[in-house]
């Protein structure tokens, strides 16, 4: 067996922690796994006195970063701090120094992946991260790997088990939405600040890492449109039903003739479908390849232990030599392909809009009508008696229409007397 | 750029038609992916003049093996034979020849892995085999790579898309078996002579696979207890509905406390869980690791160019040189964890029970007095009116029981004269 591959640990937090107990608890099979001992040789954290619930033996702790990356029984750090600023430095100064990187920072990657792996194939280093999307769900490995073969036609995820687990337990338990995001941060799947999560913009990250690796754009996380949760309202969620569809917080990349689509928003997806299927905290993404068709992958997208799982993956991987081999084999982060962004005007799909009329005559008449005007037919309608207020919820599944259309037309009947308040509307199995 | 990397094939049909025209038609993106171009020099077929849908260029067919594998301009050698003799003897001399082999051959694998595996780690080279399971969807990477950090305890799978399209036929269509398995072979789903794919064989081929892989346990598929789904009724289908369930051929390996067991067999899954969603010729393999928890991944099981996706996946991981460090660090096939199988009988489960009796008083009485007996409890009951010949179904669905248990109960309960016919019995969501 060969020489033990040595570990410094920068962070030791949730995360952390779990990577922390199974390099401890688990020596054997990794090393049987990974045909060499792996070892950890620092954990580097701001404050050594703190308390942890990581069981790290004292010698291991420190707060001196240049000691742990300059010794030369390291040969990975793992980088499970988070953020851009700390994190970024602490990255660059791992690979001047000539340590191969695992990091689970989405954050870096989407925003700073361009530079970070430029300076990787600068020292000749690697990076590897299957554990900064989706957790527990090894979907880097899948796209670098399981699927190279394909040209990657679509990729759809739920990716933020927060909004799933809350617009699970809107749907499944008729709670609202304050209610079920109070469970979630109860069960600690949500933070204390969720506003990541719930705008959409956790998701945008997570999906712009997928699509520098599935297509080779050239792209950053504020170019993806995103819709959040936050306006998702419980009768939605019930008209949704009665039209045979769950609400999720999809995020979504569809390429079409080398024109690429990037969007993260709530979509009514079908049930009986597999994505409809994922439920609570759990992630799941689709991807369609042209040589494979449609594949599906599904687990937990995050916790202590599912995305160590995912990390320590990433560590075995450089043990063998087979991340250093992808990294310098697949050029990430340096597009190639010719493929551009373009507006999600243009993507066509079903469109669910509900609108708060006054319940009178001609209401229906007036609506369809201004539709009618951009050429959008209507599949469905779902209309219930008026309430107290004498408005009533008019839900209407159009056929296929581009986004874009689908806009205009509703910003003429947001201008309509008869609206109470403005049109609400989604995709339908996008 | 690299060297290119030489391609043999052996066989050309319908995976090998796939794998020629992911190569021809797809050689740039190919050679991005793998760092290197993949280029085809010989493929070799046991008749040259025999039509073929595949577009292979003339000069590169030929007959002769030797000449094949000999060629120093050759690195890799993919079989696509099938079978256990010509295709043994010619992987056997591909790698004593100096070259890494590519094969989709389970059968091969799980009856004669241990030679081949030793002979591959004789002359220093590879093996990859992810096309040999579950098609496009990319289980033996998740197994040996992204999983890598998880002790597996349970491993369950849709293995085999013909079973799975006849019993979604006979679910959804309400068709009988023979009407079914004709459809299946109309779309070519199922062979000509499908023994093979319904009687379980073709899944206990995969399941031993697997099981090496996710276990490094020794065993040989004739170890693998295996029920086909020829005798599943359209009434079994029915009652499993009215019981929330539909049944599906399930591959399942349990790990406990170092003891593992293995068992292919028709099983009642329950309604809105992933496995119970896997449709048509569509497989999933559900794995759980104690890292990661739940997983689950899903894609077509077979067909010329999901498969043919896995096998130019592993040519790329070849190129890149990522299989050989796999195989070289993870002696696959070489069992080291002393896990021992263990017999079904011990395996606790819920069970479905189906008893045919004569429409008299007491039969039920009867019925849940021999399963008291053993101390088997009734959770659900179904009786439907008597048919015309006097007899009547009776679907009893029980709490937790071992296996043996069960059977032994059964074998008493075969012996009333109440009985019409011998008892029914499946496992329900093992």
């Amino acid at each position: 067996m060969s020489e033990p591959l040595g570990i410094a640990l920068l962070g030791c937090g949730t995360v952390g922690g779990g990577v922390v107990q199974l390099l401890r608890n688990r020596s054997d099979h990794l090393a049987r796994r990974a045909g060499r001992a792996l070892e950890l040789r620092h954990v580097v954290v701001r404050d050594i006195s703190k308390q942890r619930s990581c069981d790290v033996p004292r010698g291991l702790l420190t707060t001196d970063l240049a000691k742990a990356i300059s010794d030369s029984r390291v040969n990975v750090v793992v980088e499970l701090v988070g953020g851009t600023t700390w994190a970024k430095d602490a990255v660059l100064a791992a690979l001047a120094a000539g340590k191969d990187v695992v990091t689970a920072n989405k954050a870096l990657l989407a925003e700073f992946g361009t530079e970070v792996f430029a300076a990787a194939h600068h020292h000749g280093r690697a990076i590897a991260f299957e554990g900064s999307v989706a957790g527990g769900i090894p979907i880097i490995g899948v796209l670098t790997q399981g699927l190279a073969a394909n040209r990657i036609t679509r990729l759809q995820g739920i990716l933020n088990g927060t909004c799933n687990f809350v617009l699970s337990a809107m749907t499944d338990d008729k709670s609202d939405y304050n209610t079920a995001l109070a469970e979630a941060q109860r069960l600690g799947y949500a933070e204390a600040d969720p506003t990541l999560d719930v705008d959409g913009s956790d998701a945008a990250h997570k999906l712009a890492v997928l699509a520098r690796v599935a297509f080779d754009v050239a792209m950053l996380p504020k170019q993806i449109e995103r819709r959040g949760i936050v306006d998702v309202s419980p009768l939605d969620i019930r008209l949704a039903g009665e039209l045979g569809c769950v609400i999720k917080l999809i995020a979504d990349a569809q390429l079409h003739d080398n024109e690429l689509t990037l969007l993260v928003a709530p979509v009514l997806v079908r049930r009986g479908t597999p994505l409809a299927d994922v439920a609570g905290a759990y992630n799941a993404v689709r991807v369609v390849g042209d040589a494979v068709g449609d594949t599906l992958f599904y687990g937990a997208g995050a916790g202590a232990m599912p995305t160590a799982s995912a990390v320590v993956a990433d560590i075995i991987d450089m043990a063998i030599g087979r991340a250093q081999a992808t990294f310098k084999a697949m050029r990430l982060w340096e597009p190639t392909t010719g493929i551009r962004l373009r507006s999600n005007d243009d993507v066509v799909s079903r469109f669910y809009i509900r609108l708060t009329v006054a319940d009178k005559p001609g209401v229906l008449a007036e609506a369809s009508g201004l539709l009618a005007m951009e050429q959008i037919s209507i599949a469905e309608v779902i209309q219930h008696e008026a309430t107290n207020d004498g408005s009533t919820a008019l839900a209407i599944a159009t056929h296929l229409v581009p986004a874009g259309k689908l806009r205009a037309a509703l910003d003429r009947i947001n201008q309509s007397d008869s609206l109470r308040e403005p049109a609400v509307y989604y995709a339908m199995g996008l």
